[in-house]
């Protein structure tokens, strides 16, 4: 019997049900029942393919928690049954340089979740084991679920630049990403200050862990921060002053983005030169942060905040993440059994 | 008696015989009968009025040898007659948070050697001594001056930015600063590659520890580097691709300005994002790295290579720095006693 999922048949469509025959188990590959798949706004650019690269029918979803319910026979037998999360990235090479130093992000043979293959919109998937996660006990389902990239997207810059205490950390943006980064820079000891242009974010980015908070249309009081930050991450998708957030860095301080603006970052070399600044980016995690982000969620209580919706609704939870109405992080849920 | 030197009375003017009485000594100051000073491009900034921030009559110069001739009485009677260099900086006020790491360049009053104080075209300074180095032994003088501002602005950030073996870095330009990196990045042991817009440089660059030699202009050979640099330090002060340089950076890779160029660096933040990629600045040194970086290269035998005019010809010495024909750094000298 095929799996059933939800695809888009072609660009810009709306989700119509579908199924699919499972490609037979490879000697590392795992059967998984789906229980949550988070919905990314990356899932949102593949089903438009905005970024060229989408093979349709496309089952979108690569925020994935489920269990294991079949396994080929170099799969460990200590996985059978178990909770496992399976984020982007599908698999690697294992074998070229970048693989080999912990990195198959950057892997030219990278192969992400569902482009090409069938994505977490549906009831099963089969997913190479060597690019799937445990999840620590103390996580629930549906709050992981969303970590998987999410998670992973905002961990791995705080890990990757060094980000530690008393860094003072800036968020930019309050949604899917910037919930979990105010979180994540919180746990890591550091002084956090969330940047939103909704100025009744406040109560709930204090919640997540901002110890302070700037309505970013304030002139006058981002102008007054100027040579504070040591970190300051993007997690909006647009075009905002970068200028004014690198005046906002201390010396040696970094902007890193994880939410690619549409236009072009554009700014003169010497502030960057004078205060010895940079401008960065990070994309996803490698397998050993991605494991070790799970485990330091589950130590300190790290979950998205999430409105959960039967798979067979996707069509109107991923309107609600067009329309940025997702509080934080829409999740599809499958019934048991 | 005053202190002969050559000023410029205004902006852009050529430079004039001048004297000025110098300042009583201060506690921490001291007489340097100067010896040597390199000629560095902030200089014809400077003289220029290109930053607003000149002050006239402006006596240039910060890249200076001389002889401790005086001291006040901090200073430590070891330092009674030593050969001593100094840079661009002049003080900071080592009680604020960056002058507490170490970071004096990023002190907000930090003040320049040249600007409101005369500098090094001059026959002697008074220097606080604190923001003095000693010239270790192996080192000519006539090849150690342009350490002290150039020699410190490329060896500042490889030690910043962690550069280290088996990196492979890339310095966009071979002049003044240029010329400098590339002996570093060698003697740093990394795998040093030369990018130059003057084909005829190449014999030149290898003899300055350049493994490899890539004409910027010839775009196939460009191209067939993406991807294989973990550090691109640029030292020219001209707008280049620099979407280019960044596709030529590995992931994790770091592009470095230390030249600024005129116009803005405009760059998509996905590359960054995909690659993990960063671009970044860096600016003269701080004490302990100055100090460092003098050791190294007398331990590396790393010098300027220099063209020695008398300072009554600092006009001529300027014509050529103007005129990119200084190879690779001009140097005023004094008749010695």
């Amino acid at each position: 019997m095929g799996i059933h999922c939800h695809a888009a048949m072609k660009a810009k469509s709306a989700l119509t049900p579908h199924s699919y025959e499972p490609a037979a188990l490879g000697p590392w590959d795992m059967r998984v029942a789906i229980t949550h798949c988070g919905i990314c706004h990356s899932d949102i650019h593949l089903i438009d393919d905005d970024w060229g690269m989408s093979v349709y029918p496309l089952v979108p979803g690569h925020e994935i928690v489920g269990t294991v319910t079949a396994r080929g026979h170099e799969v460990p037998d200590s996985l059978e049954g178990k909770r496992v999360g399976i984020g982007w990235q599908r698999s690697a090479c294992l074998r070229c340089p970048s693989c080999l130093e912990g990195d198959e992000p950057s892997c030219p043979g990278q192969q992400p979740t569902c482009v090409g293959h069938p994505g977490g919109f549906a009831r099963e998937i089969v997913a190479d084991s060597r690019f799937a996660f445990e999840i620590p006990e103390g996580l629930p389902s549906e709050g992981a679920a969303p970590l998987l990239c999410g998670g992973a997207t905002v961990y791995t810059p705080l890990r990757r630049y060094g980000v530690a205490p008393p860094d003072r950390v800036g968020v930019i943006g309050i949604g899917g990403l910037g919930h979990l980064a105010l979180q994540f820079a919180s746990a890591f000891g550091c002084e956090v200050t969330a940047f939103s242009s909704s100025a009744d974010k406040e109560a709930e980015a204090r919640s997540l862990g901002a110890h302070h908070f700037v309505p970013s249309g304030n002139a006058d009081r981002m102008k007054g921060l100027a040579g504070s930050f040591d970190f300051i991450i993007n997690t909006v998708f647009a075009d905002l002053d970068w200028a004014l957030y690198v005046s906002l860095l201390k010396p040696g301080g970094r902007l890193c983005f994880v939410g690619a603006p549409p236009g072009p970052v554009s700014i003169h070399a010497f502030p960057l030169i004078v205060g010895r600044k940079s401008i960065c980016g990070s994309v996803i995690g490698s397998r050993h942060l991605i494991r070790e982000m799970l485990e330091f969620a589950a130590r300190h209580g790290i979950t998205a905040r999430t409105e959960a919706l039967p798979l067979d609704a996707a069509n109107e939870a991923i309107a609600k993440v067009r329309a940025n109405r997702a509080r934080y992080r829409m999740v599809l849920v499958n019934p048991r059994g």
